[in-house]
């Protein structure tokens, strides 16, 4: 495209311009020379100038979807506030090597920026690894912190499903030394919490262990080395049948038939405490210490989560595996279920609104002497979220608001605009939410249409009568009711009108 | 540097695989090699492997930092909310070409992102070009919107003055064909009611207008193809004194000598609505049209701000000249006043913590029509804000808490964690703000010492006794006071004692 030589062009002459020491009338004039070129390009291309649209797998919210987003992230951050979190925050992008070596195969999916001179930098794939850059640089030990924030991932985004290359992640991390599950207990607590005030429907929370996970491919005979392959093959099973899962492991990671048949067995199983038991006796199992461990610390989980009274929305699932390398402990996921009909036996899930586990060796991972820091943390996957709840609205014919004001200042005849900027001025500074038509002089018809449309639900009537009375006309846009108010009074009046019960 | 080579080497692996269609075998295996290269690197450069800080010109937000963020946040947002905006979000990067042509000088200082096959992207210089973009692509023509997030400068920082390469925008913006002044009057109107409301001190709004400057440099002598140039210099005004300024007009750039005098006298000039009218009688700036029109409409919004009350804070200012491009009418920018003492005869401006100006060109420029949609707005300058404020709680030992937990829930003795827990649960599904200390058998005096830490008035201690009671003994923190609560009323009991009055 001959826009993009301009582009480069421009580039070029930028660059020159940084290194060399260039005199302003200089710089003045090579800037003109490609703004001129820049318009020609644009000429030759008709009058569309631009491509106007967001980067591929972007979008930008409008103020409906704002409305919506800011809903969702209340609850969220009720609940984290519920649990005692402080909140961080950190650069969008990091130096490339901070990321380097923790996203296994998906650090291809890292967004670099340019090489401008100066440090090699990367956009956050997500907030973990920042977060235990962190706390490594910071030496601390022991903090319960949530953040959120936007990710970065050059994915191939199925933008239909909620899936984008930017988008919010919310996380919940508690870090330090502590007695054994009861901060993995609060995080699956709070998923609970959260997803049940957001009415999404019904939901299950999977919980396994990458001890239990490791324990199980040894004990199947799945070579040291394979560990990771066939973990991911294993995290599959959530969308593609076991069948095809085998066969990925037998015919193109080189499994033997009898490993992949023995792991098969087990990835069926989902339960419960009972389940839990089960597995402890169970022979092979029983004899693996990397297992024995995560069975025994699930034990412990379940109890703690009976007593937090979620178990029944919670499952203990063989077959998750999530996919990132820095996992060490407890793994989870939750799911939404598709709501039950006459037609479908059993729930199905639709896709996953949650995940986290345990993760203790990251931290080490960054500090210079390798100090560990145990953690373990939650994400709750907004986007996925705003996709079903903006649907919801769209079918609903919900009417949201998108601004909080409580009354128009209007006037029902001409040559008041002083006095409604006089009024509206004394609204603003006792904190009432007001707007008034940027208009000399606006029709009444006009200034109530204006309510009606955007939700206002009082209008500040003045006229000429009024003024001289001392008093302002107040409508309810609802009702038509109109009412006078002596103006001192207005302020407390409306308030009383617009707070909720 | 050897670890950048294995970076680099790791890149170009990341290429290869991107490219070509290779087994996940071969995948694991280039990787393993990468990671083995690595831990090698490692090796020979001693235990240190990572450069532990973030990137130049940014930070991280501590848990203190938010606690104050978020004050000042709320504040902004109010006043947003209170005159009626919306809010919008855009993606952090844009289309390279969105971005060109836009910032005149200043575009040597975009992030671009790294070309990974696809789009040419950059990070966002500022908030008002995406939000044009915005407009232009939905084909919007009439929005009043707020949007808070951050934009990216490859400048150099002065990071003690609150400079950053990350930093906050907060933008409010009124879009749309209205009677001249209106919009202009309400920008002002925020500024002056944010400074109020964040008590900063004491502060000054100053004035001018893009077309009374270009009418100045006219009946100045200045050539139009130094209009720009020279209006940079008058930018600088604040920071250095005139004849500094003179001196770059006349040496670097070829300014006559007569002309940059008597730019002099006119850039000396501020006051209010007597020197608005005396300037429309000036024999030369009278007979310039441009000047004419810029004159008229400062006297119309000196009115409009007499009637909002505030022009004791607002000065009309011919030495202000904002310096990016696309400005079109009034401009302005509020300083902060250095508090006024015994050796300082006039109160000194510290530095700048708000701008903004009248854009009417700009979303025409990204309109396939060229249709233009006038905008005016402002911007909150949040960092030199957060650093004041920093200072200021630095100085004065205030403690600021960094969680709203309302009660602890504790116990005495020991081998109650299942007790803790169960009402703990009960707390948080009331909505209560609680936490737990993450031990099986905590000290009581560790648990209060943890409250007095971290400013957490209520303590719910469960023992022995109280269990067989059923009740629950809750503590007030500050004065020690305990008193056996009914476990059917804690809920309740609670939220009197933390509600502000």
């Amino acid at each position: 495209m001959a826009e993009e030589a301009a582009v480069r062009a421009q580039a070029e002459v930028v660059r020159r311009l940084k290194h060399d020491k260039a005199d302003p009338d200089e710089i003045a004039k090579e800037v003109a020379k490609l703004l001129e070129m820049k318009a020609q390009l644009g000429g030759d291309e008709g009058k569309h100038k631009f491509v106007l649209k967001t980067p591929k797998g972007t979008r930008d919210y409008s103020p409906k979807q704002m409305a919506i987003r800011e809903r969702v992230f209340n609850a969220i951050i009720s609940c984290f506030k519920r649990h005692g979190a402080e909140v961080i925050d950190t650069p969008v992008f990091e130096l490339k090597e901070t990321l380097t070596g923790k996203y296994g195969e998906d650090s291809k999916l890292i967004y670099d920026l340019k090489d401008q001179g100066g440090e090699l930098l990367s956009l956050r794939y997500d907030l973990t690894v920042p977060f235990a850059r962190y706390l490594a640089m910071n030496k601390i030990t022991n903090i319960k912190r949530y953040h959120i924030a936007k990710v970065y991932r050059r994915d191939n985004p199925a933008m239909t499903r909620g899936r984008y290359r930017e988008f919010y992640q919310c996380d919940f991390d508690i870090a330090g030394q502590f007695d054994p599950m009861i901060p993995d207990a609060e995080c699956l607590k709070i998923v609970h919490e959260i997803l049940t005030d957001l009415q999404l429907g019904d939901f299950l929370i999977k919980v396994n262990d990458r001890r239990i996970l490791d324990g199980m491919f040894a004990v199947c005979g799945v070579p040291d080395s394979k560990f990771r392959t066939i973990c991911s093959s294993v995290d599959k099973l959530d969308k593609v049948p076991w069948e095809e899962v085998r066969s990925e492991m037998v015919g193109e990671k080189g499994l033997s038939p009898e490993a992949a048949d023995h792991i098969g067995e087990y990835v069926q199983l989902h339960g419960g405490l009972e389940l839990i038991e089960r597995l402890l006796q169970d022979p092979k199992l029983s004899q693996n210490k990397l297992a024995k461990e995560g069975l025994g610390d699930m034990k412990l989980l379940f109890e703690y989560l009976t007593l937090f009274g979620i178990t029944g929305e919670i499952s203990f699932d063989l077959s998750l595996a999530r996919g990132l390398d820095y996992y060490t402990g407890v793994i989870f996921e939750a799911v939404l279920l598709q709501q039950e009909n006459d037609h479908v036996e059993e729930p199905v899930s639709v896709g996953s609104v949650a995940g986290g586990g345990r993760y203790d060796g990251l931290v080490g991972m960054f500090d210079p002497k390798g100090r560990k820091v145990p953690c373990v943390g939650v994400s709750i996957g907004i986007e996925r979220i705003f996709s079903i709840l903006e649907q919801r609205v769209e079918a609903s014919e919900e009417k949201i608001r998108t601004t909080e004001t409580q009354v128009l200042v209007a006037s029902a005849q001409k040559k008041l605009l002083e006095e409604r900027l006089k009024l509206i001025a004394e609204l603003w500074d006792a904190g009432i939410k007001a707007e008034v038509l940027y208009k000399k002089n606006p029709k009444l018809l006009n200034q109530l249409q204006y309510c009606e449309d955007t939700g206002i639900p009082l209008v500040a009537i003045v006229g000429e009568q009024e003024l001289k009375d001392g008093v302002v006309k107040l409508r309810v846009v609802a009702t038509r009711e109109e009412v006078n108010v002596r103006r001192e009074s207005l302020v407390e009046e409306i308030r009383i009108r617009t707070s909720r019960p």
